[in-house]
Formats: structure tokens, sequence, C-alpha cells
């Protein structure tokens, strides 16, 4: 066979030559905006030779602080296919993180989203490599700004021929986009997305989640969380429609009249924004799901109450994905296989909030402390571990962090679960958030399930404390709701006949007016943890 | 991005892992064989021991001479799988072209159809590299063989253990599948499938078919035919069940039973085969076809009025797709886009009866003479030129040959084709077959459809003869029906108005007894060019 490379150019050329009158549209607080691949084509042919005027070459890194826009997505295509990495910035970073991704990432130019302006000029002193600032404006002015040398997206490009010789002797493995994962500890890690890496994801994606050029995707979640989950790249991949909610992404009514009228088929993002449009739905909200064939959940657990809620309800179709940032990231997707489609609808539920069936083209192992693979019962523990050709290799530029989780070849992903018989996975736990208990696992995630489920409390977050015999114990950090008052043994009683064995039930429980949360809004453990080290939470000495 | 290999041991693994109760069928006269994904994996690992205890390594080849089956199918995975190359051989092949394919491809072991058997004691004698013959047989019987050594297939992998460790360090590039096509002059031509190949060719028919792991294909087309079209490993990386039809693929009652017994979804094959099944149909046979999505129709033109038979009559609904040994061989197929859905239906079967859209990852370019792109008008001719990750780079050991079919990294199809602002590509002829007049091409094809449409004419070939003046005309070879006559001035005035220009009118018509044809039924015109050279076609003088 040829030694072709597989390289995003493939994929936007078939879409530009043979899809011309296809869609792109971005929604704007007081207008529809709408072109076809072929204008896009040629703006994205219009970009790339505005880079290379700016000497940007192969294997330069340009960085993005923007929304989900059609700019965005010339960005995509454009940098990526004229030889350079588009490094896509979490503008919701902490000030000091953004600083340090656009500086580790070495990033030369920074396309930057009129309305997230403030952010850059805040930090721009401390940009120790970008040399040229672009803002991408759909109002067509350039907006007040001491950034400098700086160009006005659409003006600048404006001045470019609009036909571009995509290179076609890049490497497959070149990169082609970047983005940072925030950690526990530390910086954020960066994770370099290969072309050939995407195009597979895009092909993976496209047999998992059944895509075809019928589709009209709705891009809810961010273009700078794992490449908008790939589903840019498959689009374009198969000529799909595409929509790009910008800022209206948290207007619910908005996205429930895109949804409608551009009969959207296919979108995906995190519970949180599922949640939002549950209460906007039970408060009685227009909507229109009929076009609707399938949306992929991902980011964090989908609750069953959600998910039952919104498919039965209201005929939102919601599969549960699971992948990170250091996995491109689809690695699994909870659809039922065909011969179960007859099961009663709770066990179809109870198929459809596990992680799922590992997508096909990757391997995956979950194994025990001693490496063994567990049994495929549904109750074994183990950490997964993933390897493939769209998972991660490595942090970028950081052996240090990168050795423990990508050793032996395999990403190792800090998340443990189950198997059933079926293939299907379910999370048990973070790896460090595991209670170790006279040499047996607790989670602490199913603890603070059913501690959460007690009339009394709020919040609930387990976490480890040291025990001279038992090496760890799990202790209860407990939040009651208003005016309310428990007792430990409150508490323990009330846990005694759901727990797997008494052991599991915590021997302490402090209670706080708060859990420490983290920037995206989960219980932070990190910082309890810190907070017991540190004497700012006292164990009660009984 | 790991450097993962794509290898078709991922496909396996998983299908294993994670599909275990997933069937394959296979029907024979008597019975209808089935098992699961679980017991094929454990008789793939026995065949895998079984050929390393040959001493078959990686880079050896082994040869197929079988029908379509549950057995071939193990050989499918498990030579690949194991390292070496499966060569699936097409046993309709002349018998001296057997010899040749199989001596060229210097095979060390030949798995052999027990009823397929007699082909291989006629020629035994002549094949040079062949050290071991394996009978694959369901009666569980020994035939009757001068064969040595020969080895009954289940029997002999019973001797081995049902685990393997399939090797993960193979490179991506190494071969797989070995197919040989046959050419119009001299042997048959290897085409060498890689593993990376049959992956990402996998992928791109997933998502261009709408695959999923609901399907159930039924393999109409055989398995020596382009991998039965790549069908087989898109089918194990789904977990779809499978059904193998053996002899049982031209008994129409019983592939008509299989379809709505097994409830299958997909199938593909020839219009050789569809034809049959229409007559089938028109003669009242049984049919359930209501769990059919789609169906691959390829091979040669599918003719419109049994397209639209078949789908509006019976709701068969046939997709036309385009390829060739050379491409592995899914290239293009002819689905109409989302927004066409409305079209009237002439206008839907318009697209439909073309080749097709390109699949995604390939790219195609069709050129005029001077090797420039033509219009996107439906008009202009060009030969379809193709590259991409799953298009052959050569002909295996074949340089000579190799050389103007893969020149400047394209694969040049030979065949000549318009394509249309939407992207549709139709034939116009092969470019042999063309005629060129005067500095200008005459499509023979063409041409024959217009005289056959003739009321006295039964066949018609046209091909080009040499001219003094305008360098080739058209020398039209007729077949009247029994008993008609016809003669120039009358054929001549039935195409006055009806050719794209009156210099397309042959000047010559020679009425033959019959039209020579190939090996599988086309019209052969290499015979008649080489018969009007050596006079035993005399071209009237007027």
């Amino acid at each position: 066979m040829m030694d072709y490379p597989l390289l995003l150019r493939t994929f936007l050329l078939r879409a530009a030559k043979y899809f011309p009158k296809k869609e792109l549209v971005s929604i704007y607080p007081q207008e529809i905006f709408r072109y076809t691949y072929a204008d896009y084509f040629k703006r994205t042919c219009q970009l790339a030779n505005a880079l290379a005027s700016l000497g940007i070459q192969r294997g330069d890194r340009v960085a993005s602080i923007a929304l989900n826009s059609q700019r965005h997505m010339e960005l995509y295509f454009g940098v990526p296919c004229m030889g350079a990495t588009l490094h896509t910035v979490n503008f919701r970073l902490p000030m000091h993180h953004l600083v340090y991704v656009l500086n580790h990432a070495e990033d030369k130019v920074l396309f930057i989203e009129e309305d997230l302006l403030f952010f850059v000029e805040l930090v721009k002193d401390q940009l120790k490599t970008v040399k040229h600032f672009v803002i991408l404006s759909q109002s067509g002015q350039m907006p007040q700004t001491t950034l400098s040398p700086v160009y006005l997206y659409d003006e600048w490009i404006s001045r470019f021929p609009d036909t571009y010789d995509f290179p076609e002797n890049l490497s497959e493995w070149d990169p082609a986009l970047l983005c940072y994962t925030s950690a526990t500890t530390g910086e954020p890690k960066g994770v370099v997305y290969s072309h050939r890496g995407l195009i597979l994801h895009s092909y993976a994606a496209g047999v998992t989640l059944r895509g075809s050029e019928e589709d009209c995707m709705l891009h809810v979640v961010p273009m700078f969380h794992a490449n908008a989950w790939g589903i840019p790249f498959l689009g374009v991949g198969l000529g799909c429609k595409q929509i790009f909610p910008g800022r209206e992404v948290l207007n619910m009514e908005r996205l429930c009249r895109i949804i409608a009228d551009e009969k959207v088929t296919f979108t995906c993002g995190v519970p949180t924004i599922w949640l939002m449009l549950y209460q906007y739905l039970e408060g009685g909200g227009f909507h229109d799901f009929s076009s609707l064939k399938s949306i992929a959940s991902g980011g964090s657990a989908c609750p069953r109450f959600l998910m039952e809620g919104l498919n039965e309800k209201y005929g939102f179709p919601i599969i549960q994905a699971y992948g990170m940032t250091e996995t491109t990231p689809l690695a699994l997707a909870a659809i039922p296989k065909s011969y179960m489609l007859d099961l009663p609808k709770e066990q179809i539920y109870d198929i459809k909030t596990s992680i799922g069936l590992l997508a096909p083209g990757l391997e995956m192992k979950i194994v025990n402390e001693s490496g063994a693979e567990i049994a495929m019962d549904g109750k074994e523990w183990g950490e997964i571990l993933l390897r493939g050709p769209w998972i991660a290799k490595e942090y970028d530029r950081d052996p240090e962090r990168s050795r423990p989780v990508f050793a032996d070849g395999w990403l190792h992903t800090g998340d443990v679960g189950t198997i059933d018989a079926e293939g299907y996975v379910r999370l048990v736990d973070r790896t460090k958030d595991l209670v170790k208990s006279g040499g047996e696992w607790i989670s602490s995630v199913d603890l603070e399930n059913l501690i959460m489920a007690h009339p009394k409390v709020l919040e609930a977050a387990v976490i480890g404390i040291p025990h001279p015999k038992w090496q760890e114990r799990p202790l209860g950090c407990i939040v009651l709701k208003p005016g309310e008052t428990a007792t430990k043994e409150d508490l323990q009683a009330f846990l005694r006949d759901k727990v797997k064995a008494d052991w599991w039930i915590p021997d302490h429980f402090v209670f706080l007016d708060q859990i420490p949360k983290t920037s995206v809004g989960k219980f932070s453990k990190k910082d309890l943890r810190e907070m017991v080290a540190a004497g700012k939470i006292i164990i009660p000495d009984n």
C-alpha cells in the first residue's frame, strides 16, 4: 500500500471539493452567521498564507483563546494543515496557569476572541514568546487594546490569496494540535495530538457514534477541551454541517431553538450543561428534539436520573462516553449491544450509565496492584490502562511527570473500575482517592454516594487518613443541610446495612461549613488532605 | 501519540474479549453451522500454533483455495495476525494462471476447500513452493487425495493449544493478505494488502457504509475477491454477526431465507448476483428484506432497471460502490447527500447509478491527456487517478508492469469518467477502449449502449481501428437477434440524432455470430482487435 500519510489536509481538501455547499454556522447573540465549506476553505487558505507571511513554519506553535466559532474552526485546519501546531488554550485556567501554558508551549502567535481580550491584557507582559496578536471579532471593529503588534483577523487574512498549496509532505506523526490538562499538583501538562492520531480518532469516533454526512453537529463542548472531543475533525471528514454556538451555548432556550431550526442530529458536552438543559425543560421551555440521533456526554459521570429524565421525558438520547485529554479523547462509549435492546429499561440504563465498551482500535487492560488483569465479573477492581494510536505517549516536554503515567507503553488513567462479562466498564474511584484499609481497598466515591443519600447531608467527601494499624482509614467530611444536626453515630448507623462490609464505615466524621472545590467544581480531596495534615481539620479523638 | 501499529490483531482481540457471544454463521447445503467469536478466537489461536509448528514465520505466504466459510474466516485473521500473509486464490482462474499465482507468490502451505480439491490434484506437480496441503472440510472426513503431506484442517488444528500470543511487534506495513488481479495481457498481477491498509479501509468503509455493531453481514462476494471487499475486517472491528454462505450463495431461495431468518442488515456483491435475485423475485420467490439497511454493489455497473426494480419493488436498497483489487477495494460510493433526499426519484437514481463520491481518506484527480484536472461539469472526460493509504503502490514483484500504473505516486485506474459539480463520478470507458478520432475521444461504451438500443441488435462492441486521416475510427461489431437483418445504413440512420456528434457514428460495421468474451463474461475487445489485425474480421471496403 502507498506510503500516504494520514494528514488533516486530506479531510480538508475532500470537504472543500466534494461538499462545497454544506454549511458551517456560528451563533452570535445578535445574528446567525453561515457560510459554506467552499467559503471556509478559501478563508483557511488565506489564514495559512497570513501565517506564512509572519514566518510561521512547520513545527511552530500558535495559540487560540477563543470560543466555539467559525474563526476558531478556520484555525483548527488552517494551522495544522500548513504545518504548524494549534495550541487551544483553556481560558478558564487561573491566570498564572494561562501564562504558564503560553510560555511553556512557546507560542509565537496568539489568536484572541474579542470577548476574551481582557484576559490577555492582564498578562501580556509575562508572555515570553508571543510575537503577534490577532483579534477574532465578529463586529469587524478593532477593539481598544494595548497589545502590539495586533491584527484584526478578518481584515488581516483578507489581504492574502485564497488559495494555498497545503503541504502533502508533512509526516503523519507531526503535531497538529496541543492541549493542556490541569494537574492535581503542579502546572498543567501538555498533550500533543498528531495528524495521525486525529485522523484515526475521527474514524473510530465515526464508527462508534455512527456518524455520517447526514449529521448536523452542534459543538457544545468547548473547542479548547480536547479538540472539542475530536468531532470537528470527524465533521469535516464526513462533510457534515457543523454549528458553533459561541457564548450562546449557555442560553438553553437559544440552544433548543438551534437544535430545532437547524435540525441538529448530534451534539456532545458535559453533564453540567445537560443539567441546565433539564432544568430549562422541566420549567416548560420550548424544545423540538425530533432531529436528534445521539448526544455524547462525558467529562464526568452523567447521573442516572438526568440521563433517564432527558431521554424518557424529552427524547434527548444521551450516550455516556469516556476519555480524557490524553485519549484525544474517545476511549469508551456506553452503547448497548444489539442483542440487549429487548432488556427491561432498568437494565438498559444500567448499561447506559456505565462508561461503556472499548472503541475499536484501542487496547485496554484493567489491572490489580500486581499488574494482573482483573476478572470480567463486574466486581473486581483495577486501574484502567489504555494504549492505541490516539493515546498520548507523554506529556509535552515533561519527562518527569510523563514517566509514571505512561509506564510500559500504556496510559495509566488513574481511574479504578470494574468490567463485566460483556465488557462494560464502571468507574469505582480515582486510584489516588481509594482508601487502603488493612490491605483492602475502599472506594471513596461509593462511600460518598451512600452518605449523601442521608436526608440531612448536603455534601460528603471521603478521604483516607493514616492509621497505625490499618495503614489508612476513611474519614467522612460532611456538610449538613442548613439547620440540620447529625452525629457520627447517626451516620454510622445509616451506613450499617448499606456498605459492602462493615469495615468500610468511617470511624470518624468531621462536620464542615463547606468542602473545598477545584476550579471545575469537583471536590478537592487534595485540599482536604492538606487541611488534615496541617491541622486545619481536627479529627475527633474517639 | 503512541507509536501503536495498526494491526489486525487489535480488531481480533477486541472482538474476542468484548463480543464473545456474537455469532459467525456458515451456510452448508445440509446444515447451518454457528459459533461465537469466543470459539472463533480459540480456533484462530489453534491455527496460528499449527502454522508455527510447520515453521511458518513472519513474511511467509500461505494460500487458500476456498469458499466463503468460517474456516476461511479463521485464515483471514489467524494467518496475518501470526505474521504470515494469506494469499486468497481465485479458483475461477484458468489452470495455468492458478499455477502461476501459487508459484509467483511462493506459497508454502495451501489450504483447500474439500469441494475444490480436484483443481489442485490437476496441477499439483507444477507447484514449486507448496510444502503442505490442508483440507478444509465440513464433513470431518479426509477425502481421497494424492496430495502429500496433507492434513485435515479441523483434526490438525485441534492438536494445538487454543491460546496464542499474537505478536504486537509486527509493523503495520507488514503484508497481511495478497490477491491477484487478472490482467488484460499476460499473467495475473499481485496486490499486497498491509495491516495498515486493511485497518484504515475498515474504518473508511465503516463510516461510508454506516456500519455498526448492530449489523449482520452476509458475505455474498467471494472471499478471494479483494478481501471480500474488506467487509470481514470491518465486521470483526465492530463486533458484527457475520454469515458465510459457501456454495449456497447461488441458491436464491436459500439466500432469501438466510436474509429473513438471520435478519441480515448488510451484504455486498456483483450485479450478476443481483440479476439472479431479481429474476427469482420476479418469479414470485419468497423474500423478507425488512432487516436490510444497505447492499453494496460493485465489480461492474449495476443497470438502472435492476437497481430501481430491486429497490422500488422489493425494498432491496442497493448502493453502487467503485473500487478494484488495487484499492482494497472501496474508493467511491454513490450515496446521495442529505440535502438531495427530496429530489424527484428520477434524479435520485441518476445519482445512485453514478459510481459515487470519494471515500474519506483518499485523494482523487480526474485528468485529461495533458495531466490537468478536468472541470467538475459532468461533461469533460478524464482518467481517474487515486491515491491514499489503502491504495496499492505496486504489483508484487513486478516493477515492469507496476511503473505505468503507479506513476507519480498515483494509481492510474485506466477508467475514464466525468465528475459533476457535486463530486459524483460517472464512468465513460476504459482508457484503452476509447477511440481517438481526429484528436477527439469517442466512448466505445456510450456507442455500444446506443447501438444495443436498436431493436434488431443483440450485442454490440465498438473498437477503434487505424485510419490514415483520422488516426482512429470506431468499428461497430454487431450480433443481430436471431432471424433479423440490418445494414450499415440502418444502424447509421438509427444513431444519427442520438450521438453526441455526427463524427461519432461508425463508418463501418461488421456482423458477427458472436462477440468474443473474457473469462468473466465481458466483451473481449482485445480479442476483437487481434482478430481485425489478423484479418479474421474483414472490414468492408466502403
